[in-house]
């Protein structure tokens, strides 16, 4: 029997969909799963009459597949990417290639990589983006390791990923040990970002405007044909429009409003500080989650934190506009906070980021996928080292006019009472960002007067302490 | 020669005058400093005349103590505290005390806690918050570890610690372990969101209304004297009336705007995010701290990215009202958030925390104290099982009709281009904490139309899942 050029181990939902994508390739697949009914109801199901041969223990894996070996792991981050390694590794040889294509912690990206390459394996840590169905039909794919283990899977992978409209493949050599998971921790981080954003407009529409969800869904649909055209635009449109089987009302009046994570928002937030990148909207979006999940405490102090009533008396078309605008803005606001991250990531990890290849593989497949990935990738074509979105002139002139649209949107959602923390935390930033003088001089003023810790001047160099007038503790 | 009764380690400021002020109190202190000359310039200056023994090596501190040992050590927060106790656990004996006084990270603390008991000795992970002056005058001491170890210190560190007005000793328990680095980080993640509203509401009313610096401190001054009492608040009134002595200009024109961080804010947000706390204002605080140390960027930025003037046309006085009572509101949300946190690290570490005790040693002595303490004491008196400040009539009453004047601040300094973004998280939390349903519902479909992630409705219990309208990715 013809051997398999690659194995995908862990049948979950993305594991399935990656197995029939690479053998509806043309490639050969093998799979393992740990529950053997699921191997077997898969081959007997979905795979049945493709080029997907099923497999009862690592052994028969081993023995499947052409050399060096292709082993995809698509199974749940954390220690059961561990324990499928210690697995499997006795059946392996030198020069064999693990991948794992979960959504890994970097860091543990970094470690794995460093083990299996002193045991003499090829090791990839692969972010896959674009969901079961990307899985199935063409995900974004964001390898990262061993460049070697990347030459030879390549023709797989570029078989498999999605196409953007320029025909080229969504998936790229990132770089080095942990650098693809990195990269997809980002992609994630700026997804919550942008699903954060696109909650605070349904919010002010929806509850400010008293907008129906269907009209609201009409606008949206709308939004995605212009501008803002992207995957999680056009999701919300679809959704908005959603009703309820049992029920008959749209889908969103009986969805519960607490919002999970997985942590790869809260990784990307954590890594931004510990490298002292300023993600902004990425925290907000994930504070947000966090407070959405305290929906007891929110019902009881609805009923004694009263507010102003979430009623709009202006003009609603301009709302909904300068939503509109805000929104863009902001969007392609927590890009550019999102390409810093990687900015100083390159640096602070040695990844070596290609900007412009990154920008790239996100164009299609993946879930923040948007039109405007491809401006992204010309504004790092203009200059590779670009170290924020907005000193391209391109991204100035979108988010420069559009301050007033986030400023309106802002301070009237304010005005009803409605949280809007993701939009404004991207002003936070856009309006920190473009000043030359901010108040830290007070803060550093505050901290050499409490903790002697001096500060630097503006018109010479040096550290320097002040004896501060009645610096004595007012208590002593 | 009488036994001292406890040793320093390390004389940095906050070293040599711990010893000052213990030694001050009546009880003979021994001290050890790595480089040599460094005690005995101390021995010879400060500490002459008082009750204080310099030693040279381990052997001789470990000779000059009476039993059990107390040490506490004084040096930089990291490797160097490690290396201090392998170099001096040879010279104690089981049922010897070590106190780490630094800043130190609490799953160090509770790694040290670890390995310490288990080698028979006690240790005590304790935040002392005050500064230089704090530290010889009377610091907040937040001691947590071995209780038996705290029983035997707690003469020593009640003399020590500041004094509350109603005479009470800001130094208690806090908890097992690392519980007492815990509540000092805390302290420290409530303190940068102090900081940051205040810098905030300078920069609104320097900028923005052009007021002169030594008018700014007069207001400060006036503010310090009614509700805002608090340390923060006074130094900034100090800072504000300090003149540079080198060009006679406000201090502040002169100071670069830099704020540095050494970690403690940075830990509590990034712990915050792994607990699932709420901590907006904290972690605006530590966002706004790395965004302005990106000075260079910022002075290119601000060459072509233009915004509104920071021009005000209202009613000064207004603006000026709005902010005492937005810095009111905010100050008592940071709280808020800051306690919060500490409840839910309460359960998932079991610190079992006291939370009356933890604001009673947080009256006097550290950088957050306040007039307001003692309303937070109250209001855990009250219910102690209170899971949220804001859910406190008092405290409800102190926000609520402040909330107009937070938008109003707020709102102004966003149409003169002024960020405000640590103002914007509080606000952003009360109105979230307050909304019985947000938007998290769209987020939840969305997690569920693109990933199968499932979601759970208003209406009935169990995990759902919908075949979204046109859910097949558009590129497919």
């Amino acid at each position: 029997m013809e051997k398999a050029q690659i194995a995908v181990v862990g049948l979950g939902v993305m594991g399935q969909n990656l197995a029939l994508n690479i053998a509806n390739k043309g490639f050969p697949v093998a799979v393992y799963n740990r529950t053997e009914t699921k191997t077997t109801e898969f081959i007997e199901g979905p795979a049945k009459g493709k080029k997907i041969v099923g497999t009862y223990s690592y052994g028969e894996l081993a023995k499947a597949l052409e050399k060096p070996r292709r082993i995809l792991l698509m199974v749940k981050a954390g220690p059961a990417v561990d324990a499928v390694i210690d697995q499997i590794k006795p059946y392996l040889e030198p020069g064999d290639i693990l991948i794992d294509g979960g959504n890994s912690f970097f860091e543990d990206t970094e470690r794995r990589n460093k083990t299996l390459t002193a045991e003499g394996f090829m090791f990839v840590g692969a972010g896959v983006s674009g969901g079961e169905e990307g899985a199935l039909h063409g995900p974004s794919i964001m390898p990262g390791g061993n460049r070697r283990a990347w030459e030879a899977l390549k023709d797989i992978f570029v078989a498999a990923a999605a196409k953007a409209e320029d025909g080229e493949s969504c998936v790229d050599y990132m770089g080095p040990r942990g650098a693809g998971h990195y990269v997809k921790m980002v992609h994630n981080g700026i997804e919550y970002a942008i699903m954060q954003l696109i909650a605070e407009v349904y919010d002010v529409l929806h509850r400010g405007l008293g907008m129906p969800e269907a009209e609201l869904g009409e606008i949206f649909t709308q939004w995605n044909a212009g501008s803002l055209s992207s995957y999680l635009v056009e999701i919300t449109a679809d959704i908005l429009k959603t009703k309820d089987e049992q029920t008959g009302k749209p889908i969103l009046e009986v969805i519960l409003d607490e919002a999970k994570q997985k942590g790869t928002g809260k990784w990307t937030s954590q890594n931004a500080y510990d490298l002292g990148a300023a993600t902004h909207a990425i925290n907000a979006a994930v504070s947000s989650r966090i407070i959405s999940g305290m929906k007891e405490q929110r019902v009881e102090a609805s009923k004694v934190l009263k507010g102003p009533e979430p009623v709009f008396r202006g003009d609603r078309q301009q709302l909904i506009d300068a939503a509109k605008e805000a929104l863009y803005a902001g969007v392609i606001l927590s890009y550019a906070q999102g390409f810093s991250l990687m900015g100083l990531a390159s640096q602070e990890y040695d990844y070596k980021f290609d900007m412009k290849r990154i920008a790239k593989i996100w164009r299609a497949g993946c879930i923040i996928r948007a039109d405007r990935l491809d401006d992204i990738m010309d504004a790092y074509d203009r200059n590779n080292a670009l170290d924020n979105l907005l000193m391209d002139r391109h991204f100035r002139e979108i988010v420069m006019p559009r301050q007033g649209a986030m400023r309106y949107f802002i301070t009237t959602a304010i005005g009803m009472g409605i949280p809007v923390y993701a939009m404004s935390a991207v002003l936070g930033y856009f309006d920190a960002f473009r000043t030359a003088r901010l108040p830290a001089n007070l803060t550093q003023a505050q901290r050499d007067y409490f903790g002697a810790h001096t500060y630097r001047r503006l018109d010479r160099e040096g550290s320097f302490h002040t004896e501060w007038l009645g610096s004595q503790p007012s208590e002593d």
